[in-house]
């Protein structure tokens, strides 16, 4: 009580009257662990005493803020845009100028600072539209394009289209486990049913049918499943679908009647050797009419990820086929009551879209700066997974794609009893300890989902190659230790 | 049916299916309305003739779009920010350069690229604390900021965590009518019971107790009442409230144990003479410890409005004030499933909330751009109310505050009959015969909500002087028109 006389358990929101599902919405990628990261860092900086120097925060898939650097051209335009008395600067190359222009001219009043139209800037739909088209060789229609803050702005719009009714006929969604916890969360947030189904680890993480079949047939009997959303190339899985994968979804989808959710923001993020970005639109319309006209599909990109790793501008986009026109209205109208989408992220995906040609004054450093981004990233997937896999008791699948290493770890019985009466995942044990001893921050498995019995951590790719192989040696050592102490 | 035999009712995703509530909210800032103008825009373009050469979109506040020029020290720093080896450059003032500096020693990496701290960038939160203390002569803690993509998105989130319980314990919120139809648009997306007081628009739309108590009492009755939302100065009503008014609010939120949301995002934009913008949470802290330890407060501030109209760069932020600990926890987990606010955004909200102090180099021109701005706005607001009182059937409360006029307009009742027969509202049908006469595209007042057989439209008055005069005037020439038409 305070002096006034007044309790706090008189306040209007408190945990019990709040949103009921906003408290079951869990998000691991920035959860306690990384929480206690936090900590840890001020007291080092305080002058803490630690059996290290600093925190590696290899939890979350922020290229710059390991070390990444931008990406010239993609900075020289949105520097233009941002401040156009820039243009008439010799300094900057005519192929970036140009395409500020032509930006700039599709901004109300010439400025970035007006609101766009809701789904995007047109002139920028149709550079997406036509970027597509180069990657799949079939047609996209600029209208099909919405523009977002990022992939997890327009995932959480779709999957909010989705969910309706109540008890056994509420909307239930299939996701993979392992998953990326958005979708975990917004399906929490919307008290929507998650279908889980799961990948197949021994199959380095492929989508198994019999699995879809079991888990949508299962999920039948208490809800009605609406939709099926795949993550591919792999979060936190690292894998990259093969065609015939992406086949059976397709025809699975199809069967099911169920609308498709496709996060590809890992597509240029591809490594392994035999293994190639096959888009669900490309594969949808190669399966001719009886899929392409009947199939619902949204696709979902990230300026956030591939090459660029632009995650602070929150650009993105998604391309939606076959939905319902009424729908589409309802969609529009949605957008809108948000505004629009940053239109600094709105400029630099446009240049995403439309990088650089053969020919222009940029294209030469361009490429040299996208190519060693992704020759160094391909290393480092190479590079983890090989010290890893001379670990006892840690398993790797190959990191095909994408930006993380998701091994297996065997833990011995004695830790896993040590979890259980601190009351927390043996996974999480493990990586807090981790995070203590060695200044590493992972995510654990359990954030993700995993076969109950097993468990994992996600690490990213994405510090420099040499701080990386520390970071690796210390889990190493550290998996080797925590072992022995344990059994 | 298709030829393949696949009839789209077999789609997985349509209006029966949908989320029932996302079907039920409406904005009609981006309504049919203006999906109508961007229609005659293209007519145009295509040759088409009309009574006009252009479309006038004074529907939304869109300062750039208006011809509205930036702020040379924002777009310095946001362009220093996204390509630092302009760092290097002469012709960059160094109070730019060390704002610049330090939002980019915060960033992760060094970059803007990076993802921030999802309750948004440490430091910019830091001078989002001191321009609060500065403003209000009360301190703020830097934890209590939340950063956000506009402050749609922070109403959005605030409204979200409010919202539990089913049928008669369904959570309520009051809402002023008029309103800005985000509230609505967010209370229907969320299931949530809109309650209505209105504003007194024979005493310049101020707030009247006795109609916020008669609100509330009959809201208990199918509900339960948990927050209140006022907008300070109005959207769309262009009132600026009297401290007298807002000791009001808080004495009855304390009363009625609402959660008090101030809507305060044109906290510049004041115009008229004795008026004064005073913060809810300035008088709160005034009214002393009764009031100031029990009263839970969010407000909101963005950098879409005030003098700078930064819309596109979806700026903002949030204060909370005596939000019970657990659910802030709960509100910092939430913000993170979205990762952070577009960090350009951020970037320029810490130049509005940190800008050149007299004696530094970029001092002068700041000053002289604010306030050319904040002068052209209070003469529009002037002369749009004069030109409305001259009409006879157009009464207009006088623009205090904010960006728009919201005259109520007389309407013939053979008008009225007309507009029933189409299926519209009376000022709908007023206002799509204005665009498609006139090219002119304002927002009818059913759009923010009105009392029951009153009319109004809502303008800005963000066009130059002279075209917005051109446009007041064609206003009126249509409405004596439309008047003697349907007499």
């Amino acid at each position: 009580m305070t002096e006034n006389g007044i309790m706090h358990s008189e306040r209007a929101l408190t945990l019990d009257t709040m949103n009921p599902n906003v408290k079951r919405v869990e998000y691991a990628v920035r959860g306690p662990i990384v929480q206690r990261a936090a900590q840890i860092e001020k007291e080092l900086k305080e002058g803490v005493k630690k059996p290290f120097t600093e925190v590696i925060r290899a939890n979350i898939g922020d290229c710059h803020a390991m070390g990444q650097r931008p990406i010239t051209f993609l900075r020289q335009v949105v520097a233009l845009c941002t401040l156009p008395e820039l243009l008439e600067d010799n300094k900057f190359p005519e192929d970036a100028k140009s395409r500020a222009r032509r930006i700039l001219e599709a901004c109300g009043g010439g400025s970035i600072g007006s609101y766009s139209m809701s789904q995007g800037i047109e002139v920028i739909r149709q550079d997406v539209a036509r970027y597509i088209e180069r990657r799949d060789g079939i047609p996209s229609n600029p209208d099909n394009i919405f523009l977002s803050s990022g992939a997890s702005d327009a995932i959480t719009t779709m999957l909010k289209l989705l969910v309706s009714g109540e008890g056994a006929t509420r909307t239930g969604v299939m996701i993979s486990i392992p998953q990326y916890p958005l979708y975990s969360a917004t399906l929490a947030d919307l008290g929507a049913v998650q279908i889980n189904y799961y990948l197949d680890e021994g199959n380095c993480w492929s989508l198994d049918i019999a699995e879809l079949r079991r888990s949508v047939t299962e999920a039948r009997k208490h809800c009605v499943p609406r939709a099926i959303c795949v993550i591919n190339p792999g979060n936190p899985t690292g894998q990259v679908q093969s065609r015939q994968c992406i086949e059976d979804v397709i025809r699975f989808a199809a069967e099911e009647n169920l609308f498709l959710m496709a996060d590809e923001v890992y597509q240029d993020n591809i490594y392994a050797e035999g293994c190639k970005f096959n888009s669900f639109k490309k594969v949808l319309f190669e399966m001719g009419p009886k899929y392409s006209e009947k199939v619902e599909l949204a696709s979902f990109m990230s300026t956030s990820k591939c090459y660029m790793g632009e995650c602070g501008f929150r650009g993105g986009y998604m391309e939606v086929i076959n939905l319902d026109p009424e729908v589409k209205a309802q969609l529009i109208k949605m957008v809108s009551v948000r505004l629009c989408p940053p239109v600094t992220g709105q400029a630099l995906l446009d240049i995403v879209m439309n990088p650089p040609q053969d020919g222009e004054p940029s294209y030469p450093n361009y490429k040299k700066e996208r190519a060693a981004v992704l020759a160094a990233l391909a290393d480092k997937a190479k590079m983890a997974e090989e010290i890893f896999n001379k670990v006892p008791g840690i398993h790797c699948n190959p990191v095909q794609g994408a930006m993380y290493a998701f091994p297996r770890i065997e833990l011995p019985q004695k830790a896993i009893e040590a979890a259980k009466e601190k009351g927390q995942a043996a996974d999480m044990f493990y990586c807090m300890a981790l995070l203590e001893e060695k200044g590493i921050c992972l995510v654990p498995g359990s954030g993700f989902g995993q076969r109950e019995g097993t468990f994992h951590f996600r690490m990213t790719i994405l510090p420099p190659t040499e701080k990386l192989k520390i970071v690796v040696e210390k889990v190493k050592e550290f998996h080797l230790d925590f072992t022995k102490r344990y059994s």
